[in-house]
Parts: C-alpha cells; structure tokens; sequence
C-alpha cells in the first residue's frame, strides 16, 4: 500500500483527491498537510471525517520531517505554482515523487511560461523542469510511468488537447485557417477563494466571457500541440454550475472529408486510452456524464457541406482537469491498472 | 416632478431601488451617491446607462451641498445601519425627508435593539427615533403619511409580519403554543460583499441553516407583533437563488377552525392592501410568482384535525423587501396611488 | 390608450409581453387570450393578478367578435408559428395590427423557410409575406412605422445581426474566412412544454450543444446579413440559466485594424439606435446587466497581432429577443418615444 | 463476487446504484434490466459506458430466465411500488434475496398503506409484507442480517427518523407539543418524467411547499417512530438543487436539558452507526457535505431558555436516501463491512 500525503487539501482539487485517495485500493489514506498553521476550524476535513471511529481526518501543518516520519512516498500539490516551485527543488532532493497539480512546471517555451512571472527563472529551475514530464498519459504514458516530477496539466488544455491531437498529428484540419476554442468553465476551476467574479448573486443567471487571447492555459495548448499563437483563437467563459469544462472547437478540414474519417482518426490515436470516450454523430457530449469522473468525453459536428468542423469536449474540471487525472498519472508511474480507483 | 437621491446604489437594494424610481411616473432620475470617493469602476450604474444618449448614470461622492445643489427633497438611505445612524439626524435637520433601509431606526425596544450594538444610543438618538415610523404601510399607512423619517422594514420581518397579524389580532393563534417560522432567502439579502459563505460553489448544490434563534430581524417581529421571544421560534435558511423570501409558519389555533374563519380573517385585515394577494387552499405561494414585483403572497394549509395550521408567505427580498416597500412608503408619504410605479 | 390583446399568454414570452402592457403608459391593460377553451386554473394569469380589487386577470377564449367587442386595434401573437400562419390572413383582413412573435412570416427566401415545413405556402402566403416587416427597428423602422404586419425576430438572431451588421456594412470582415457564432441560451427560450431536455435534473448543473449548423433560426442571420450557408457557422448551446441569450462571434479582420475603427463602425450605424449598448475594450457584455431589460450589449477583443477578433453581444431573450423587442415595434408602429415603457 | 441485477436502472435512484455497484469490492457489474423492451437510444448507459474496451454497459429487457442464466443471486427493484408488488412475490419464490427501493412494501399499517391505492391488497400480500424488513441497519441491523426482502426506506423518512429516534428512545421530547418537520429535498427526489413542476424554468431561482400534511411518506416516520399523525406535521418543499434533502425538526424538551443531554442521547444511540455524524452546536449540518455521500449528518440548536430545539438532519437523496442505503443493506446481509464501497 502506497503512502502519499497531499498539500493544499482545503481547497476544491485537492478535496477531491482526497476523496479518491480514499476509496483508492492500493493507497492507505492521505496524509493531509496544510501550508500553513491555521485557524482550528481549518484543522480537519469536516466534509470527511472518518465513519469508522467518528473522528475528522487530521491535517497537519506541513514539514519535511513529517513526510519522513509517515515513510511518504508520493507528494501531490494542490498548492499556487509559487509554491510549487518553491517546493518542488527539494522535495526532488529528497527523493520523494511529485504530482504537482499547479501551472509550475508545465512550459518548457519560456515565451508561454513568461505569463506566470516567475521570480526563480535560472539554471537551477531549468534543471528541474528538464525532469518534469506533462502529466498526460494518452500522450506521454511512457515518461510519466518513470517520472519523478509530473506536472498535471491545466483543466482548459486537457480536453482540448486530447481533442485536436488525433486530427493535427493526422494532418487533417487546414492550419492556415486556424482553429478557434469557445470554452466554458464552471465555478471551482477559479479556486475557493472569494471575489466579487465568484458571489453566488453575480454568477447564477449569469454567464460571461473572460481572458479572450490571454489566459494562461493558452501556452500548454499551443505547446503540445505545437501550433503557432496566430493558429490557436482561445477564448473562456464562467459557466453558473459548479464543475465542468466544455469546449467547443471550429475548424476547417484540409480537405473535404466524413464523418468516417474524423471518427477513425480519433480512434486510432485513442485506442487504448481508456478515459477518452468518442461519441458518434449526430451526439454530442454533455457536461452531465461527465461530472464526477475521469472521462474525456469527444464529439463532433461535420458541416453539410463537409469542410467545416464543431467539435465539443468536455471533462470534470475537478476529475480528468485536476485530481482525477493526478490519480491517473500515480496509477502509471506504479504500474497499476490506469482506471484503478478511478470507476464508478 | 419629485427629486430624490440615493446613497449606497451600488449594492443589491440600491441598484433595484434605481431601477423603480427610473421607471416610476412621477420622480426624476435619482441622484445617484457613494458614500466614499471610489474606484473609477464603480463611478457609474453601468446595468443603468441611459439609452437616450449612450451615457450612463453617474454616481457622484456624497456631499450635503449636492444635494441642495439638485433641490433634493427625499433621500433614500441603501446604506449599513451606522451610516444611517451616523447621517439620519442631519439629514433631519436639513429638512430633508429620509427613507432609511437599514436597520438604524427600526426598534423601539432597547432590549431587541441591542443585537446591533449601536455606539451612539442616549437621548439625542431617542429623540431621532421617536420620530421614526415604521414602514409598512398596511399597518402604519397614517403615520407614514406624514413621517419625515421612515425606517422600511427587514426583509425577513416583512412577510411573516403581514401573514401573522391579521390572526394575531383575531385571536386566533394559540400563543401557549408558539409559533414558528422556517424562513429561507435568496443571496442578495447577504449583500454584495464577496464571502466565504456566498462563492458560486459553496451555494450552488447547497442549502443550510444559519442564525437560529439569534437573527438580528427576530427583534421585528416580535415588537411588531407584540410577542415575547420564546412565543416565536426564528430560523432563516440561504437558498441557492438570487431572490427572494419564503417562510413557512406552523401554529395551533385556539380552538378548531375551518378555512374559511382563516381566509376571512386575512381578508378584513388586507382589504385595501393592494399588494398582499391571499390564496385559497390548497394553492399555495410560491417564489417565482413574487419575484420582481411588490407582491407578498399569503396562503396556508389546515390540518386535518382542524387545529394546526401551516402558513406560507413570500416576497421578492429586493421588491416588498427592500426597495419595492421603499417606493410604495414614498407613494404614501407624497399622497399618490399606492401602486404607483410597482405594477407590472 | 391603446386597445391590444394577446394570444398565448401563458407561455413564457406571453407573460413577459402581459407585464410589460400592464406597465406601459399609453396602452389599456391588454385583453389575454387563449387559443383553446382550457382547464379553469389556466384561466387566469396569476403571477399578474390585479392588485387593485384582489381579482386576476382572466384569460378569455380566443374568438374574432371578442377582438370587435373590445375595439381590439393591435394583436400580439405569441403562438407557434403554425398557428400565426393560420391566423394571420384574416387578422389582416380584419383590418388589425398585428406583431407575430413566431417565425411564420420572418423570411422572405424560400430556401430558409423550407426548415418550417409550412403546409400552406403558395400564392395566398405569399402575398400576406410580401406586406411582412421584419421587426427589427434598428434595421427596418422606416417600414416598421407604416406596417400592418411585423414579423417579431428570433431570438438568437436579434443580438448577432446586431453586432455584425455595422462592420459587414463597412466591409471590415474577411468573409472568404467566414464568420461563426458560438450562442448560448437560457431555458426559457426552449419554450414552457415539459421535456427531458428542460428536466431541471438534466439542465442543472450541466451544459450542452443543440442544433449545430441546422438550427432553423439560422435563415434568419443569412437573410437579414446577406451572407451565404459557407459563410456563417452557427451554434447554440443550453445555458443552466432561465433568461438570456450571449454570443461569442469570431471573424477575421480583411486587414488589420486597431479597435477605434471597430468602434467606430458600431457607433456610426448604432447612432440614434437607444437599446444597443457598445462597451470599450477590455470590458465585455454579460447577461446579468441585459436581464429584463430591451438592450443589447455589444463588445470585443482584437487579437495581438490585429486580425482576429472576438464579438460577445447579448440580450435578455424574453426582453429584445422576444416581448421587449415587440412592444419597442409597437411604439415605432405608433409614433411613440422607442423608449416608452420600456426604462428601468 | 457476488452477482447482482438492477431493474430500473435509468431513472436517477438505479443510475446511482449502478455507479456504487461499479465501484463495489465485492460485486461483479451488475446486470441492468429494463421493465420493457425501449428505443434503442435507452438500451445502454451512456453515463456509464465501461473504460477498458470503450463499449457502454447495455440494458436489457427483463425475464426471469436471463436471471437465472447469469446466476443473480440479489435482485434491486428501482421501479415504481406498483411493479414491486407485482414482481417481488416471484422473485422470493424462485429464492432471490431482494432490495426494494420503492414504498411496496415499507408499511405495516394498513392506515398508512392506504394512501398507496394498492391493488393487491389480501393475503398474499400480507405474507410477502410480514417477511419484508424496514431496511434502515441503524435501527434494524439484525434482522436486515437474515432478510430475504428489505425494503429500503424513503429518502425524507431517512434522516427525519435517525435524528429524532435517540431523542424520542431517551423520553426527552415533549410530545403533547408535537414535532413538526419542516422538510427541503432536491428535484431528483421526483424522479426522471417530465412535468411542468419539474421543467428548469419553474424550479431554477424558485421555490414552494407542496404535499403539507399529506406526503406519503409521513406513514413511514409515524411508524417507525411510534407517533400518532397529530403528533408529527410533516411538510415538504422543492429545493432547486438536484440532489439533497434537508429537514429542519422542531420540538420542546420534556424539561429544561442542556446541549450536553441532547448530544449523549445521539451519541448513545448512534454508536456505532458509522454513516451518522453528530455536529457539535453552533455547527449545522448543510448539504454540500453529505453529497454524493451515504453519511446522515445530524445537529441541532436549543433556545435561550433551553426548552426549545431545533435539529437539522440531511442526507444525499439518491445516497443514504436511497442508493447507498441499498448497498448499505447489502453490506449487512452478507456480512460485509457496512462501509464497504461507500467511502470517498
């Protein structure tokens, strides 16, 4: 049984990898850490006290001595990326594992990583993020399995990535085009925290765009899937629901195609992913199936004039877009079966 | 043509409050004031701006030569009870008429007022409150008339004031027996200041209770009603929506009765009372039915026996709430239709 | 005053229309009608019900002589188009005004009608389209002022054509790119017919996408923008929300261009138009400051290298997408300030 | 692994289960069944299409043979009470153990059945019914244990009996003043039809009692708590929320008590019930911590004078309120651990 501890557990993703650390078979229960010490409302996760003895589940403040003591093996951080990279150096040194859920260390192009301002920029960041592998298994299932650092991708990237990368790599959409995302997000991707953009009276009935051409995501999308900034229109919108991303994706075909196609390209790439599930036109998916899970649900719409493309993916932000892919990433690296805790 | 102000538009009462008086047959657009000199952001209504020529309305700091300066005759106060309290005896002085929304001057009973801790009670605030009426037309209508100082009533306090006096006063409730009454309100009626309690996520999906026994409105209803504290039992719930108030009141009667003893006994009190609509059983209010308007619904249900008695009231917390009961106070101080303005 | 009446009342369109008549001062309170004789509690609109005497406004069987006895001179229908095209010939012939809020007499092109399976076209249908105005007034409000006929907008249509006209007029946008419509909607413009798909279960808490490319409000944008099938891609999706329509509208620039000639397009063609309202850059429209108004809210963002550009405009789809926008024809028909009954 | 079937897997309550069976240790998949043969698009679980080969789990038509073919040991009925009457003799013939979830077969009192309507009232079915087991383990673990048929308890009658059964045991609630609860569940609580009380529009950003005095479920806390009706009043309200039940309880104390007393009454009877969490006051429970959990949360707060109390129980309706209260009973009858499959 694995020993893992999380930091950062109070807030939304890190609640949840609580919640699926537990019902993990292979994992006792986490170790939760807290940054700092708190107020003693703070101290306990209350949303999941223990029913075997009625007692709350501990958090403690976090130190290096306290992993040794629980033989901590495995670190995730839902923590901001400042701490993340701050961290991460010596917890590597150490030789514990990291599945660090935050934006730290996912850019390897120092144009995209610019966004995030860094204070740390140097040799010293360069060697670790040299080691950091992008923690997405249907495209780098073969570095994550040996990785000691996995930067678990941004929710908005992850669905739209697992999207575009069959049809780009089969060098079907026309570049020249370019390709735009319409994404929407719910609520809790924008963290706990309160402000005046996340009051229950300014959201509900309410819907909005936000950060069009600039959001941070935009570089881990234009990295993996190597296109151009002038390629990739991205745009974001807060959604009056609580979790779930849902992107819709326009582009040209290259040339005039079928559905056929589209559909075996998908599941060419896809073969073997097990979490990527591919809908059949005319469906399309839907935030509801998804909510609560680690799928990437994919469809499609072809034009009726058969150039013109509306994809729609979608995810838990929370599931696939944080915790649940952070698991997904910790059955890889110990070579356990990928959905391991990760059904029903 | 009447010229009013209003302090403290930029929250929830004050921008409806705008809203009415824009819309309202016989005021001018209202001076628009904050309390403080603010960001550049928050210098203007911008869900107001006039269409007539594309600006919007501006809102000005607040100054006491202003408001000469704009012949300003009634100032509407959308301010926390302290400003109130702070600025009332001036304004009183001045001449000028003051619908107060806040709590500042709503208690006679030093005992129910002391939940507010004002830092400014003795005898020149006494003299201020004895001047103040209370603000609910269908129990007050004379002496708001001709009131320089209009303390409107609490949102919680309304409803379950306008469904319970009628009986009260008949006599038919059994007092040995207490009543109680579950409220539950929408989240505008926690203000507009960003909160734990009120992010998107920690409401959507959720309900609760909060200040049992101990809300600051039970003072209200008992000095209005003329009850004792353990004669009523109090609790308000948050609701997952934007608006609106519904309380659900459980009582005894003193000796068996039938629906029609109930409905005639609302019905002597209400005639006239324009905005209060009774509703036959088994028909029962509900929330939608009230929202944006001034209405409060009033319905009940009868047990079986005959002798218990569930009563149901509602009300938009923004409109009879707040500042639906605003305007209507102003129709009745100025003599006009009590209607004016709030239908539709 | 002004004798109307309505047909359908009791849907959601119909309620909203209802209100704003009670409230609009150079008309009579509107006469409701209901297309079939119906069961007693549909009777009455009860969210409306007169607070003067305490009775609710009766909803009558539909009948011509009704219409005569009243002195009926404008008819507002809000009834499936089916029924409008049914009705609509002898209203006219009656010598009635009439504002059709469904889609029946919106399109002048065969093409993009054929979507409605009319079973009456011909000859006769033909002539009664011919003397239809599209009821756009920031389009149309010479012909409007002079109609017998208004053919009321879709919703989805209203915002985008409104937002692209002024830069399609200018020829600022590349069209061999194309130009696409990512829309959302709220739930009330699906309509008040019971469904799986409006299940507050299966729309809380969840988004999807409908009607991708076939959507039969489409014809309308082509017709109206003079644009081909290739040219335009338009989607919808449902909003976990009750009112409100927002469109993120992408297009390329035909060359580049810096936002004050954007700006300058929509103030130029939108002078005088009183319910558009055009935000500066950085700040976009949201659907919370449309909600139960008439406006429209347009804004923008341009790429950093000036060629792409980002369009969301939005409307409350009740108000300019559907009541607000008739009872504004109503005004123009008449001769009256645009704005009347329709502030605050 | 024990082999189990569902029936009724496509309404909420059975898609629920089908997720914790998914989920479950010591269950293999469960077998989904559907009353009759449906469109193709209801023959599978989208929602649940399995991972490793991409395929969705398929629904098929019901017969008893295909039960025997797949050796279900345990049959769960997710149908309407009338079709549980009618199955449920055959299955307990052809020697199934079965979990009813519907109210076939919950009531021992005719009285309080009768609001049912049964049919099949007689003999026969009172045979079946004095086999049957009121399938809450906190009150009944032991005969659960040996049950050939559990009926699994309403979801309002779940919470409202484990928070007031300690209380009632201990003689501590004054019952010639009645307990009146005052109920608030989720719109999931109505099931999957269609209706207009259910239709997005008339739920979202509303709110309403219905069923005061009636519901049906009020036999199942009279009997299991040993109330007269005229001790109980039972009211209900729609929540627009999707899953979730909240009571707010009220009572007098027989005698003055402290908190103390009130909390070792809970303590002492809930020992051992490792799904009950007991809050310390001024905590309350709220919803968002019990959902998509099995755990009852229970807290309560007493008035000044220390006579009155008022509790505050919730439970996820489809979790402790009915699913996972299903699995709960399935984990007692085979001698499982009662937490198995239920945490996290």
């Amino acid at each position: 049984m694995l020993r893992s501890a999380i930091v950062g557990s109070t807030g939304y993703a890190g609640l949840e990898l609580t919640r699926l650390l537990l019902r993990h078979p292979r994992v006792v229960p986490p170790l939760l850490l807290s940054r700092e010490s708190q107020a003693s409302e703070d101290q306990e996760r209350r949303e999941l006290f223990s029913p075997v003895d009625g007692t709350m589940i501990p958090i403690h403040p976090f130190s290096w001595d306290l992993l040794k003591k629980h033989d901590i093996e495995l670190l995730f951080l839902a923590t901001p990326h400042e701490v993340s990279r701050a961290w991460v150096p010596e917890a590597l040194e150490r030789g514990l594992r990291v599945v660090d859920l935050s934006g730290a260390w996912r850019l390897q192009n120092p144009d995209y990583r610019a966004v995030y301002k860094f204070s740390d920029e140097g040799a010293a960041a360069d060697a670790v993020l040299s080691r950091a592998v992008f923690g997405m298994p249907e495209l780098h299932r073969e570095q994550i399995r040996d990785a000691q650092l996995i930067a678990n991708p941004g929710c908005y990237p992850t669905a739209v990535i697992l999207a575009l990368m069959p049809l780009l790599r089969d060098g079907l959409i026309d570049l020249d085009h370019g390709i735009i995302s319409d994404s929407k997000s719910g609520v809790t991707g924008a963290g706990k925290k309160p402000s005046q953009g996340t009051h229950f009276a300014e959201v509900s009935e309410n819907f909005r765009a936000y950060g069009v051409f600039t959001h941070r995501h935009t570089g881990e999308i234009l990295e993996q899937l190597e296109l151009t900034p002038e390629q990739m229109t991205f745009s974001v919108h807060l959604l009056p629901i609580r979790r779930g991303i849902l992107s819709s994706i326009y582009f040209h075909l290259r040339q005039k195609a079928g559905n056929a196609e589209i559909e075996a390209s998908l599941r060419r790439f896809h073969a073997g992913n097990c979490f990527i599930r591919i809908f059949h036109p005319p469906r399309l998916p839907e935030l509801q199936h998804v909510a609560y899970t680690n799928f990437c649900d994919v469809g499609w719409t072809l034009s009726p004039e058969g150039k013109r493309v509306m994809m729609v993916c979608c995810i838990d932000n929370l599931g696939k877009g944080a915790a649940g892919q952070a698991v997904q990433n910790m059955n890889v690296m110990y070579g356990w079966d990928e959905t391991e805790g990760l059904i029903g």
